[in-house]
């Protein structure tokens, strides 16, 4: 295993430092592992979400005007701690209630839960929206149902800009709530992730094999198949997602994401290949991210969001942010 | 060898094809393999940059508002031609001429050249600026001096911000070189990269081994070492910098960029080493990016680049861009 880190254990603890070096106006609790916005803006609804390490820039990278106030870091693929989503929520709560952004994998269900109900008997309001988008396979290595993956990048920024606004919890959590229902995801891997405290890939992958549908811990897909060229995983990632749900006359919000070891040059030839198959397909993209937003550590690969918005939606999507990791407006 | 493409060849031509689709507000030349802004500002000084493609998001990710006017993409490693970069002159130029900014490879420096006298036969002045700027080995495979690394992002964003805010030919020339001769980089390999054509490593780097002062392209760096922890990496890397430079007593701009297959905690864990590093050396970082911007494909590892600013450097870095890769402030 080859990485550039200090030891396996320290990997979190060190990169927190790197982000409070890298981003003074953001406020690091090295002993709850939080990352919040520098200051509270009083009477705004409050957007924390977590989970575990390994796939920044989520959440961390999503800290910031316009999208969360806090964001708590599991050790890497291992869900943070109850303590943690209430410090969380201690540190950033204003006074109009705290959303919960959680993506459905049993222990951040069950630790989510656990919080909310220690902030509320605090006296702290609280609402939780859960994603559950990837419409790879019903039920995974740690999820029952559907796994929470990319849709989770646009609630935090819809959610947040929705805040930010100035809407209430309830309006908050109905945006949110929209918006998780409204968007599927897909993923594909070439190789497996390495963790640092595992020293090998978490699961083989021959030579000329890719996972269909993989989760980002590495959570077995659909299926096996051959290393087939872009534009067929394209349409296989594509496909599935479209089965799944009616993207056809609504303006969409596409992300296709990296899962951290493939160069951007590969993931824009396989943007032209998706969006060309959303054309055909009747599916208007009125907004496109390339890049990489939900990782699963070193693993190569690719995963495709989609989300069915409105004229509101976009609206919110187009209102300012500034996180590390997505900014604009301001 | 796994990758996300459809054939070697067409890898350059189809990620085109994603930028179009990705970024409406960008216009792809296809035929010249030149990305430039949709909209020209008569009387603005152009842009332009390019160079060897695999390198993403540098240069087509910096095109846009208060950076970029165009940039030329070549084959990936390989310099684009002088009719590519005389497209792009005759595309962006506005009547106040073009800035050549060109990285330090033996190609770039004779194709640049003999595209800036073929455009200053059409009546756009032209003038170059050269980065120079990795202080790990004279020459290199591609190179007589000093290698152009991370300093060409800074380059970009700085002169970018003079030229957007009418600055002439003249004065965009001089920023852009007091950003070149003020910046240093040096980066280090923890493996190699795999191209698309080749389909192999494009070099050996034994498991144990990492090879310090590594170029972009894989040229060779000043030695190899044994894998040692991040802060011994980052403790190599910050010495050789400041060996050669004086950056006390200023402030400095300083970037920390992945090579294209570390993961991003990684890359923040590296930036907490390098912070430290430098308070204790007496270096004052005002700003900071952690991330993939000049990258090496799937090359695991990072660089680090430093730049001695001054209150208008700091003032013209802060200025409003909006590109694919670098957005604030609009």
């Amino acid at each position: 295993m080859k990485k550039l880190i200090n030891a396996p254990a320290a990997v979190l603890a060190d990169a927190l430092k790197g982000v409070a070096a890298a981003h003074p106006d953001l406020s690091v609790d090295f002993a709850n592992r939080v990352v919040s916005r520098g200051s509270v803006t009083q009477g705004k609804v409050a957007l924390i979400s977590g989970g575990g390490s390994g796939h920044e820039p989520l959440h961390s990278g999503f800290v910031g005007l316009g999208m969360l106030d806090a964001a708590c870091a599991g050790e890497i693929f291992t869900s943070p701690t109850p303590d943690q989503m209430l410090a969380a929520a201690q540190t950033v709560s204003a006074g109009a209630g705290v959303l919960y952004i959680v993506k459905n994998y049993t222990g951040d269900v069950l630790n989510f839960e656990m919080a909310a109900e220690l902030a509320e008997a605090e006296g702290i309001a609280v609402k939780t929206v859960l994603v559950a988008d990837d419409v790879a396979v019903e039920d995974s290595t740690w999820t029952a149902g559907r796994r929470g993956v990319g849709t989770t990048v646009l609630v935090e920024k819809i959610a947040g800009a929705a805040a930010e606004a100035g809407a209430d919890l309830e309006a908050v959590h109905a945006i949110a709530t929209r918006v998780s229902e409204n968007g599927r995801s897909m993923g594909v891997a070439l190789t497996s992730a390495t963790l640092p405290a595992v020293g090998k890939p978490s699961f083989d992958l021959p030579e000329d094999e890719i996972e269909m549908g993989v989760g980002i811990h590495g959570e077995p897909g659909r299926k096996r198949v051959p290393l087939v060229p872009a534009a067929e995983i394209a349409e296989e990632l594509v496909s599935s997602i479209l089965a799944d749900f009616d993207f056809t006359g609504a303006p969409v919000i596409a992300m296709l994401s990296g899962l951290g070891g493939t160069p951007l040059i590969e993931l824009y030839a396989m943007y032209g290949d998706v969006a060309a198959l959303l054309e055909q397909r009747g599916v208007t993209v009125e907004r496109a991210l390339v890049g990489d937003y939900i990782t699963s550590l070193d693993m190569a690969g690719c995963s495709i969001t989609l989300l069915r918005a409105d004229e509101e939606l976009l609206r919110l999507w187009d209102a300012p942010v500034s996180t590390a990791a997505l900014r604009w407006g301001v």
